[in-house]
């Protein structure tokens, strides 16, 4: 299989005709479809394919325990294959689908492999279902609690637990995998660009130097219900008014402090024509260079949700992750005189790098610069030098 | 059956146990349920159940058409049994139950009319489900066309045809109903008052003299999905922005021009915590005493919502509606000293006197002068008194 027929193979998996974009969810139909792909890809290959206690999904070429005996733990590279709401071809499966041609490219060449090379597609990246993103490297490295990820409920109500159940799956098995974890003697993940940083600079591929810090907050607005014809405004309670306030100032504190904030997510008690809303929710992601403007974005838009007798309750948080510096420095020269770019997005790379594994990313370039939307695109001849690029990495690493 | 059994009887029906409120929308389980339960009320009271070309019930104690050749057609009361989402208990059901009551009262004491008495159950005058209000005497008036109504759309995309056929209905009979309306000599509608009118003024029972001029209007407003944590707040365009300038601007319209105006439903694409908005849906309702307060409150909002790029949709428009002046000043004189109020909530009864029908309205008091919301109420000793000021009216009426 080539990159080219691998992408055709997963391109009509969970894609909304009607807007081209896709809607790959944890736990789902379309998610069991993407691992089931992966897993016939991986036995195709003869990699030895293992599932970790959280469900993400590793291939190996090589022993990887014997490395981890032999103190030279393997080189994982891979991504995630679920998607937003609507979200792209793109992000996640690039990064799965080049994996898998990387290792096609070097047995092509007839590579031996000193360390031992894994493939991972990581559960849950996006957390588009129950609001935790990266949850499956999250729960691995132990910065998600095993109770509270089996307790995180979806907009139909459905638990993490139960979804992961009807899957076919036992969720008791779920909690930080050590054993997983130490065989990663390093980790490249390689991801779309999700802005306009290659595009700009007239490069196909980039090495990644660290990830904003960024976050998500949920925000509470109480109102009272009533009819919207009969009530005089006096007598009013309109949870609306508190979240158009917050949303102007998230953008406004956003663009003083030199961050992004976006209020995309909203909820509304009852939600009807003639009712005055009873209980408005908004959800706040919020990011930026410094973790210091970070912080002053959200203060602000706590004090003017507080003006309203709203609560704001931190869902997520991750400082700046930087990226093992000699890691990055090696890529950086071996692919030549390629970028360096920070980034606004999280990875399960970052939730790596955190936990101590020595972490790098590469970035593909994308036209539009758009992500998380079906507009979301790379040239396949770009996609090609990804491959390129991540095979050269990969025989550099493990050679 | 007693006020109090007819009431206990419909109680359980719709009731959501989290929040107490109601959840009785056109054409679903609940609907089907509370017109099986009227039918079943006509029956044992011996009255003749007619269903008109939308499907709002008509019982009749005697000959509607036979007046209706003597040159004196009979007199209606009734309300309608459909509800907003999370609704209170007696928004429609009283009038329906109080005029079953009614009925009673005038047997009890061996009363024999000299003009046909007719209760009528309207469908969907909430607009709940459709988003249009009063459809089922817009649809019978000609007011609502009937190619539009079998359009409309629910939140899950059914169409009202769709939602008819499955209750059993054959939407091909919907349209205007001038045989059913010439049955209408006189219509009387009894309603919980949705405000603070008779609290402030100390009286169980009101005269209604008009209807506030109203209206609904959608606003699109155009925005473009993207990452929330890549994309720079200058490559934005962020269709919640809009959304939340029009919310201020409708409060401080109405604020300006002695109106009430209310963005209480939103929607929004796709709706992803890190998700730049690529569309925006709010719904505005708008009503004041003045027709040209209303007009320049949503001339306010439409000019902010075009600075975003925004499409205002007139969903719906419904002029000052004056209940006929002799109906109004014979019933406050039969009812003694009550008070005359005016309302900001639309009715049936307003779609009525507007296509000729002589029309009126009695409120009942309600504490709270909450409505449209669990917390509605009335005490029984007012509905009570509601109930032998509609026998008296429609005694006089119908001697």
């Amino acid at each position: 299989m080539t990159f080219d027929s691998m992408w055709a193979a997963i391109e009509p998996i969970g894609r909304e005709r009607r807007t081209g974009g896709y809607r790959r969810f944890a736990w789902t139909r379309e998610d069991h479809d993407l691992r089931e792909w992966f897993a016939q890809e991986c036995r195709a290959r003869g990699l030895d394919l293992t599932t970790d206690r959280m469900g993400n999904q590793w291939a190996w070429w090589g022993d990887p325990d014997a490395a981890v005996s032999a103190g030279d733990p393997g080189v994982v590279v891979g991504s995630h294959l679920d998607s937003v709401p609507d979200g792209g071809a793109f992000d996640g499966p690039l990064g799965v689908v080049s994996s898998l041609a990387a290792v096609d490219a070097l047995r092509a060449r007839g590579f031996q492999p000193a360390r031992p090379i894994g493939v991972v597609n990581f559960v849950d990246e996006e957390g588009a279902r129950f609001g935790v993103a990266c949850a499956g490297s999250r729960v691995i490295t132990g910065v998600l609690d095993s109770d509270r990820a089996r307790g995180l409920r979806d907009a139909d109500g459905v638990t993490m637990a139960e979804a992961m159940r009807t899957a076919g799956r036992d969720p008791a098995t779920l909690g930080p995998d050590a054993e997983t974890l130490r065989r990663l003697g390093a980790f490249v993940e390689l991801h779309v660009e999700q802005g306009r940083g290659l595009v700009d600079l007239g490069h196909p591929v980039a090495v990644a130097t660290d990830i904003w810090p960024h976050g998500r907050w949920r925000i509470d607005f109480p109102g009272v219900a009533n009819h919207a014809g009969t009530t005089r405004l006096e007598d009013r309670r309109d949870a609306m008014l508190g979240f158009a306030d917050a949303v102007r100032a998230a953008r406004a504190a956003a663009s003083a402090y030199g961050c992004v904030a976006t209020i995309g997510k909203v909820t509304v008690q009852p939600n009807g024509v003639n009712a005055i809303p009873s209980h408005v929710t908004g959800w706040l992601d919020a990011r930026g260079p410094a973790e210091s403007g970070v912080r002053r974005t959200v203060a602000d838009v706590t004090a003017v949700a507080a003006e309203h007798g709203a609560t704001v309750t931190e869902r997520s948080w991750t400082p700046t992750t930087a990226f093992d510096t000699g890691l990055v420095d090696r890529l950086a020269g071996l692919l030549g005189d390629v970028p360096r770019l920070g980034t606004g997005a999280g990875h399960d790379a970052g939730i790596l790098a955190a936990a101590g594994v020595p972490t790098a990313m590469l970035f593909v370039r994308n036209p539009t610069g758009v992500s998380h939307s079906p507009e979301e695109f790379a040239e396949r001849e770009d996609c090609h030098a990804g491959v390129a690029a991540l095979a050269r990495v990969v025989a550099e690493l493990a050679a």
